[in-house]
């Protein structure tokens, strides 16, 4: 099931990053939507009209496709806040201690990261750069099939974190009690049950109920991120996610039974997925591809992992340790785990990956739910320029600029001269009327 | 020609940030595009074509857009190196020595610039974040009829700062020489002679003579801003430019005539450039505008101003401090002047805005050549969520996750648990078998 690759072949197949062209859907997918919004529909299509009606028509529009795409009557978009309270009282004690662990480890780590504003008067009066948070934040925790209270976690507490006043969150309709009972632990009041685009949508251009808000953040399926897509340069967005990946790179001082359960963790999460081995030892190979059959037997969403591990996963046989150095850094993965004998070392060397995992005591469902950062990371190749969520994300930087009038005198001819070569006249004449009116000087 | 608003006057006209809605054209515009394209070619369809060509057929296809749109024939694309230190030796002595002051500034105050990666022992093991800075940058340099060594200066340096290794710049066909020497000056040596969406495009899906670059940065016209809209996702982006805006929050004790200068400066750029003064003092108000008309006379983009200053500026009258306050911070413009007695304490309730520049020594135009600070910063409110170019848009940060033995299996029952409540059995199993292998323990 696990297939084998040479470096060179894996290029060529499961490691080649596609820059561009347009995605292929699967025809049944194609026809379904056919059947909502006639024939020739495509998704992107589909997008523009939901994003168009919810701009023009509101609440209403986002009634409408919660009925039509949802099945769902929506009285009130929001749900009440009493719902959280109840939510988090009723769910078993285990998973209220379990979600409350994972809080104060995910708000423990985001705490440490250091946001300095700075300024300095070195430079003729005061210059800097000063962190101001966001002011209003949208959050989206999906939903489906696989309920994700830890995302509401993962994506809130960074944005608390960094002094954001004011957090919605939009969710699918007929959310889990586990997700309602993640938003009473960490304090949000503003829950929406509205999914998929019309979320997007709602976020970015506000509603009567909905406020427009000024970063959106959270993964969700096709339809989110197109939206996503559509609305940049409007709102502030997290980045674009595609199906999850794991690299791990092991050496013959891996145990082959936790490789593969790691392998088969990420299997799960979707049939576009990818599970990617890269190792120089043959032996530990095939011990990881026997396991990963073993182990499958035992797991309740073996249809999801064997498609994910039949097509964009597999086992990489490298020359040596440089040859899966330099692939991981190649590819950039959302997650990189080193299962090596000496992985502070093997670390050093790699600078494209959203998170990196040391040992396999740091195993990746750890950072899925409580080892600290969040598990919102870069997909898709996109760690080569962008970051996990982090607190960043929530703050922005605002130039300060407060010379003395020394400096801005000994200044003014410098700006004034390169505005001339510019052919910017009005800049050379604000830059010169400070001198003229102040020292009388001409420049 | 400023007209004068009151503040809910302003609030629906020049004030106003639409969220999304299609952006309408001169139908002179469209005309064009038109006898190049087509009937009934829109900016999106013609940016979609430009760049979907170049991602199939590479450099053949940047030398045929160069001849359509351009009208250059291009030989090489790139410009040959020794070019630039020709260019720097032979532009004028003064203007070498500005952009030497200009460059210098602008190192020193990113070199200044904190980028704390950090890890902390006290959650178990080892946990924190690492920066490491983008690989390739593309910044896109303008051309056109104000060619802007200063946009080179203030885009490049920063990357160099952050420690990208590979710098590639595009500019349109047969640049300024003013745009090579600051090239040469700041020792970038890959500068393609190539402009518009197409730039965008090559950098973004790579050619056979243009490297497909990890990040792309710097302000462009429409075109450019389209193709960095599609390139979401594919590559980073600092964000989308729009028009270029100056508001200025003055009092009793501004100088009318200084204020005048900076409003007519920023008008300069764009014809849809905005230059917006708040103040609660009346006979300022008239006092500025009257400044306006005298020194208008003087200007050598007379039509483009006059064009500015009628349509997306304006002085508004404010009640009180408070007021123009409020304003301020909805609007979150690229540039913020504070022409008041106490700017200091005026900047501390002022928290969306690309720059602020505290007292009339610090106007703007210092900003845009010399204080420091990156000039390219982001417009029509996006200050709400976006920062002026900065050290961090050339890095990335990696989550490190190196946990003891002991920490994990203190936190693996936690992963487990809310993995069996999200459904997610393989990650559940992962945290187990871990417990079980080490320990004997089951959990």
């Amino acid at each position: 099931m696990l297939k084998l690759f040479t470096a060179s072949e894996a290029q060529q197949t499961i490691l080649r990053r596609q820059r561009g062209g347009d995605s292929t859907y699967p025809q049944s997918f194609l026809d379904g939507l056919a059947q909502h919004f006639g024939p020739g529909t495509t998704p992107e299509g589909t997008v523009r009209a939901i994003l168009d009606s919810i701009r023009t028509d509101g609440d209403e529009a986002l009634r409408k496709w919660s009925a039509e795409l949802d099945r769902v009557y929506l009285d009130s978009l929001s749900i009440p806040v009493y719902r959280f309270e109840e939510a988090y009282r009723g769910i078993p004690d285990d998973l209220r201690q379990a979600l409350k662990d994972s809080a104060a480890r995910i708000r423990s780590f985001h705490e440490r990261q250091p946001l300095p504003s700075w300024t300095t008067g070195e430079m003729g009066g005061t210059v800097g750069q000063r962190f101001t948070p966001v002011q209003r934040v949208g959050v989206y925790v999906p939903g489906g099939t696989a309920p994700l209270p830890s995302s509401l976690l993962m994506s809130v507490i960074p944005a608390q974190v960094a002094g954001v006043s004011e957090i919605v969150v939009c969710t699918p309709p007929e959310p889990d009690e586990s997700i309602l009972a993640a938003a009473y632990l960490c304090g949000v009041d503003t829950v929406f049950q509205i999914g998929g685009a019309q979320a997007i949508g709602a976020m970015a251009y506000g509603t009567e109920s909905i406020p427009a808000v000024d970063k959106i953040v959270g993964a969700g399926g096709l339809f989110v991120t197109l939206a996503k897509q559509r609305v940049y340069g409007i709102v502030g967005l997290d980045g674009l996610a595609g199906p999850t990946e794991t690299m791990v790179i092991a050496d013959a001082s891996a145990n082959p039974a936790w490789v593969a359960a790691d392998l088969l963790a990420q299997a799960e999460h979707d049939p576009l997925a990818s599970a990617i081995l890269l190792t120089p030892d043959a032996t530990l190979a095939a011990a990881v591809a026997a396991e990963v059959e073993r182990q499958l037997a035992n797991l309740s969403r073996r249809e999801t992992i064997r498609f994910a591990l039949e097509h964009r996963s597999g086992v990489v046989l490298t020359e040596d340790m440089d040859t899966a150095v330099m692939l991981a850094n190649d590819y950039g993965a959302e997650h990189l785990c080193l299962a090596v004998e000496d992985p502070q070392s093997l670390s050093e060397q790699l600078y494209n990956a959203g998170g990196i995992f040391l040992g396999e005591f740091s195993f990746e469902v750890l950072g899925d739910y409580v080892a600290g950062p969040s598990h919102v990371m870069p997909t898709g190749g996109t760690a080569r320029f962008a970051s996990p969520l982090n607190v960043l994300d929530f703050v922005k930087l605002t130039s300060i600029v407060a010379l003395d009038p020394d400096t801005c005198r000994h200044l003014a001819p410098t700006a004034a001269r390169i505005a001339d070569a510019e052919g910017l006249s009005a800049h050379a004449a604000a830059a010169r009327i400070r001198l003229q009116d102040s020292t009388g000087e001409k420049i």
